[in-house]
């Protein structure tokens, strides 16, 4: 016989149920043995009992950090679904023990730093396996490396992600919007600017612009969507090898209309999370939006109605609809004292935006490539849908969770030959995570039909 | 004889120089030896060569906590003009040896949570005597204090000041400023929300608004201004003992046009601190703007008109002359690599907006009241003009350092008979300061004319 591989995973929130069900699924072949640490694990104890031949929790505080010291050094792959400010610590922890890490999360400049270091002891950690960064780079990377494959050079790559709600989910939100994810990082979503490169020259869209500079993005079978640029395009042209492209952008997808009402919080100062209000918890919503218009509202108009006019929109606009349906302009208190807009706007959307447990949601992700073959110009698109079961069983769980339990598959068996930083824009890692997921998950891209842009 | 008291004076850059003339000038009668600590007191050497009795430079370094300690230990008073973010460092040393602090920065959350420990300890902790803060609580509280003595009820109270140029130094600046203090802060100014009271009811204003909601503002024989909201001006309520007045805010002055043209700026994107642009320092400034506007720009027309029709400014209007005098739609290279929009105009107007030798700064502080006094509304108005002397006796390091050196003289002499946090909104505090300033240096305010608003 040979001994077990021990597998940890770090952090067992509600987004890892896909992965958790995923390393169960092939411990008893894979001869692993799972350690699932997080705060609480008590939820675990039913899903575990069935798999108690190779599967355990244990109760973690990442405050512990001799806990976690031992944790790691009692096994061979760690696996975070840990919050990711805490990754630079627990990949220290990693390369002292000489142990190999799998995440969903960025491998921002802080982890890259330890790029040598981790080269240098044979330990690979392993970045940017979930949904968005993660399928992002692997099915981007298959298309370009088609491309490639026939000649072709880049001349525009635009890629959209979102985590929407399925249609049938959609009827009793005039948003078409709840939350899949961080809501924190929702309401400040964007607050930088953004750049990106257009025809060879940079672009630069402020916060304040941003939610107004929207694209139409159709996707077939699954309707309409809009889509506003991210914070960074500009840096993934390296990892992309698409130093030389002239057209690059990743954005974000919504329905439509979201956009427009979104961008009339922002002009309302309502997503600002610099400045506490000082206010009391019954506070009325109403009295937040009149402090937020161009000059002291009159008691003749209703605060709605003002607010319609400085925003400059028709009273029964969709994007009015959209601001009512939320309350704003209600004389319901805010419920939270001394808070920031963003706080409060966070507080009032947990209510209104709260996924219930029949909902399903939508991961909807779209690439759209022009290129360039012996001297013709050619467009065509790769689009990914993916439906929730209900509300644990969500499609971003299954698109972040199922990835990365490929990914430590590989890492695990040994089929991730390199050391030190690894995202998986390289074949030998993406192409058996995309077959296993489209086979094995029916997760797949739909290619469109190549189109002629240009005679040659 | 009496055994001299030993200041110790933390930080001798140019805004020092008129608070250094301060304390050497009165360190004689006052038996004071008086120790300057500087990263490079070179400079100092000349002039302390006349005082030497009294008064001598020391090279010192921030980072050398040895060194602090040890310096803080041999003095009875501690002077600190260093960055604001060392005054906690600063002011624990201060408790650990029991001396006495004074400092021209604000009182932060972090130096009051020091409250408690200096009271226990007999320490005072005399912070926010410079100009803002500092002069404006003294001459504000004066003000109040005077209309509460009449039995008056304060409704309304807005403050403004302003770090300018004197008219005689302002014809070759169409935006008619010029930095007399930090320029990083100049342009990041206000990137939060700004909050403050109407009428009893909560402003905010978001900060891609903040600059196109400007009041005019008047001061007899120095023409006119325009005032934009400062970050907070609700927290000053309980410290000026105004926690029930309908109407406060604070403001910033500029000269008329300025607020205009800088909405401009933050409208394009270019006061954005957030987003390198990984940009090579070749890259013309008429690309940076080119890539803020809405679209990508034509080549038929230049960046400038481009910029005007996005901005809704006709080309030759006032605010495109401000903008074009900057050079931001001229080829010049940007002169930075890699850097945030906010960096790239810093460093432009570092050269825009250099102070030289000749030039002449104005410091303006405008005070408007209005106030009930048996059952009739008053307003009244305090203003502060002072003129600096050339690029080194400032007006600005006049109304920092003079009202330091005042207060750090009542506290060395034991007239601040207050331990803790101090701020001078008390009369045995700014009364003598006041007095001193107008009858040594000719810096008093202007009262206005009592206007009655309403019938009896």
């Amino acid at each position: 016989m040979t001994y077990p591989t021990r597998l940890l995973l770090l952090g067992a929130g509600r987004s890892a149920s896909a992965l958790i069900a995923y390393l169960l699924r092939h411990a008893p072949q894979e001869n692993w043995q799972l350690t699932i640490a997080d705060l609480d694990p008590t939820p675990l104890v039913p899903v575990l009992v069935a798999h108690a031949a190779y599967a355990r929790a244990v109760p973690f505080s990442t405050d512990d950090a001799t806990h976690l010291d031992e944790l790691v050094q009692e096994h061979h792959v760690v696996i975070s679904m840990l919050p990711a400010f805490l990754h630079p610590a627990v990949a220290r922890v990693c390369l002292r023990h000489r142990r190999h890490l799998a995440t969903a999360s960025y491998a921002t400049p802080e982890l890259r730093a330890l790029d040598a270091e981790a080269r240098a002891a044979g330990v690979t950690l392993l970045m940017e396996c979930g949904l968005d960064p993660g399928l992002d780079h692997m099915s981007a990377m298959r298309a370009i490396h088609a491309i490639r494959a026939r000649g072709g050079w880049l001349t525009s790559f635009k890629s959209y992600c979102g985590g929407l709600l399925a249609p049938d989910s959609e009827d009793d939100n005039p948003w078409r919007y709840k939350f899949t994810w961080n809501p924190r990082n929702v309401v400040l979503a964007g607050q930088s600017t953004a750049q990106y490169i257009e025809n060879g020259r940079l672009r630069l869209v402020p916060y304040h612009q941003l939610f107004a500079r929207t694209e139409p993005i159709s996707v077939p079978g699954y309707g309409d969507f809009e889509g506003y640029p991210n914070r960074d395009s500009l840096s993934y042209r390296p990892l992309y090898g698409l130093t030389d492209i002239p057209t690059m952008l990743r954005g974000t997808l919504r329905r439509p209309g979201y956009c427009a009402a979104w961008h009339a919080l922002v002009q309302l100062g309502l997503t600002d999370d610099s400045v506490r209000l000082g206010n009391a918890a019954t506070l009325p919503w109403s009295e937040v939006v009149a402090g937020c218009l161009h000059a002291l509202p009159t008691p003749h108009e209703s605060v709605a109605d003002q607010a319609a006019t400085y925003l400059q929109f028709a009273p029964n606009s969709p994007e009015m609809q959209l601001l009512t349906w939320l309350g704003i302009f209600s004389p319901e208190p805010v419920g939270l004292a001394n808070a920031t807009p963003a706080q409060l706007l966070e507080h009032l959307l947990l209510q209104k935006w709260a996924l219930q447990p029949h909902d399903r949601d939508m991961v909807v992700m779209q690439h759209q490539f022009e290129y360039e073959i012996a001297g013709v110009v050619y467009s065509n698109t790769a689009s990914l849908v993916v439906l929730g079961d209900d509300a644990t069983h969500t499609a971003m769980a299954k698109t972040v969770g199922l990835p990365l339990g490929m990914a430590v598959r590989r890492l695990a068996t040994g089929h991730v030959a390199a050391y030190g930083i690894v995202i998986p824009t390289q074949a030998d890692i993406y192409e058996p995570i995309l077959h296993e997921l489209a086979a094995a998950y029916e997760i797949s891209f739909l290619e469109g039909v190549e189109r002629r842009l240009t005679a040659g």
